[in-house]
């Protein structure tokens, strides 16, 4: 065990501060990793926040982050997939059980046991696991990534859980070449599905609420985009979409999505509105189209995104902050101020 | 054009009388078809009382009844499927532009120019399309489907509704061996859905509000009864289901059974409740579930469906009535007071 520096939040109402915690020393199977960038996820204010108190409850002192990317400084015995001086990622997931069938089927996302990178029980030191706002990290090498040698370091980060979020959806539900494909929301997870769809070659249609984020769409590239505010506007699109993915947490109408759909069109959530949100049955039938839901994805599938990302020279736009700042960052992610993943320079934090 | 008789209602407040009605000649492509039963839907007092109004507005005379059942009485001089004395029937459909690309995929119901049984703009005779509560229809062959022998026709009626209605989302979302499905809602849709997903050999497992209808889901092929209201029988099944029908119009809980899909489950509306269901985006999100609506099916699927069930000698359990008694029958079909669906013996309209 030893001690690294950190920041956490020490309740559900304090600003996050620095802090130290433990890290187990590397074992067997475990990578240990120093923390270069880790991007600023929406979640990352929730859990801070203890705005999931009903879900997922805050245990403090709670150290956020899971969009980590570092360099690897030491290896256990049996680890032979990484060694010291390699780039190596860390997303949302550091274990699961590996031999329930949802591991079975790599997506360790769904399995029962996994342990998420942040707020879960840590089985090691015991407490909750501490996420990337640290020093360094200490991961089994199942679920650490590669990370291609062309991508920049600050704007790969993000992929991690904003990348994945928005990729694994697109893949399971066929986007490709003859799809139209939405998107809805240009923020952290919206720009990044931009961008996904694009790449996959399927015709990209950018729903947003903000005629000033039009511009903008077209250059992560958008083929189209809508002022889903203009009822004309959303109506030429009826029945037309194969797919659509919606990354709005705030409360919207759903069911103007649904009808945009041509039969069998998925509308995929990966953001989650508190509240429940009204579906209008009819529209479902009519078509047999379907509302889902998306969580990251399984290891395998993240690296597959990375190694993607790397071929098609993929990152996220990050404002990179010193992590002096992660407070103003919060306040201002919560007015969608900026472009469009805040991502933590880690150098800041050895600076202390 | 001839004259026939038939029941229609007046207005959305008058109750089904004895009327007459003008069908055409059959031209080339035509079979003319003597109706001999006729299941009764709930959609078919839906449209007659006008209660989707806002959707489908119903134009009087209004003649309802599209699980149609008969024997074929003459045909154009271009019919190739069927002769004189064949039994045939005709279910939610009447034609399509057969050009679009969900014609061109078996998907008529998706059709944008579908013409349905009842209610629809008739091309040929101007008006609407009148239903199965008459003397005899004349529908294009291609709409028209066959009857495997050996099924009770009573009992074969509905399968042109209820029965395509819960085959065809089961058949989609690949209900089978070594699944665990579940039915919600033992009435008319749902009795066949217990049915089906029995034959597919599927684990079955009904959930109703109503414990005196535990023998009654056994007896049709329930491997389980689980009682809706019993939140601890409930949470036992938690995570556990491939697949659900739901086959509920009334308000209920949709997210209480989402949350008992297992990872890329799939909730399958096949009512349609008239106010909007909350759905809780997190319970979508974890574990990739789906809720999706589903109606009627192909023309193609349709015929598939009777001959599966002239193979596995499945019908629906029907009460029979004579037209004369059909408002009656719509009144205990408003307090589910049918085992399952109601069919009209049209002999009786012969009668008048």
């Amino acid at each position: 065990m030893y001690k690294t520096k950190a920041y956490s939040a020490a309740s559900a109402t304090s600003p996050l501060a620095s802090d130290k915690i433990n890290r187990r020393d590397p074992s067997e199977r475990d990578v240990q990793i120093e923390i270069l960038f880790c991007g600023v996820c929406h979640s990352d204010l929730h859990q801070a926040r203890n705005e999931w108190q009903s879900a997922i409850p805050t245990t403090y002192p709670c150290v956020p982050g899971h969009e980590i990317v570092g360099r690897v400084t030491k290896i256990g015995s049996a680890v032979t997939k990484y060694k010291p001086g390699d780039l190596a990622a860390v997303g949302c997931l550091v274990d699961s059980d590996g031999t329930c069938p949802q591991c079975k089927l790599d997506h360790e996302q769904f399995c029962p046991n996994a342990t998420f990178t942040y707020n879960a029980p840590d089985k090691h030191l015991g407490g909750v696991t501490y996420g990337g706002y640290s020093d360094s990290i200490v991961v089994n090498e199942r679920f650490v990534l590669r990370v291609p040698a062309n991508l920049d370091l600050a704007g790969a980060a993000p992929l991690l859980c904003a990348g994945i979020t928005t990729y694994s959806p697109m893949r399971h539900w066929g986007v490709g070449k003859g799809k139209k494909v939405g998107v809805v929301g240009l923020g952290g997870l919206g720009h990044m599905g931009v961008k996904f769809a694009h790449a996959f070659g399927a015709h990209t249609v950018v729903f947003t609420t903000s005629p000033n984020k039009k511009e903008d769409a077209l250059r992560l590239g958008a083929d189209e985009v809508v002022i889903s505010r203009n009822a004309d506007e959303m109506r030429k699109h009826a029945g037309s979409f194969d797919f659509i993915l919606d990354a709005v947490s705030a409360h919207h109408d759903i069911n103007a999505y649904i009808n945009l759909l041509r039969p069998d069109g998925t509308v995929t959530l990966v953001g989650a509105p508190e509240q429940p949100m009204p579906v209008s049955a009819f529209s479902l039938l009519m078509g047999r189209r379907s509302l889902s839901g998306s969580l990251i994805g399984g290891i395998a599938e993240t690296q597959e995104m990375l190694d993607f990302c790397g071929q098609h020279n993929i990152t996220s736009d990050v404002e990179v902050i010193p992590i002096q700042k992660i407070n103003e960052a919060y306040d201002r992610l919560l007015k969608s101020d900026v472009k469009y993943r805040f991502c933590i320079d880690m150098a800041s934090l050895k600076a202390e």
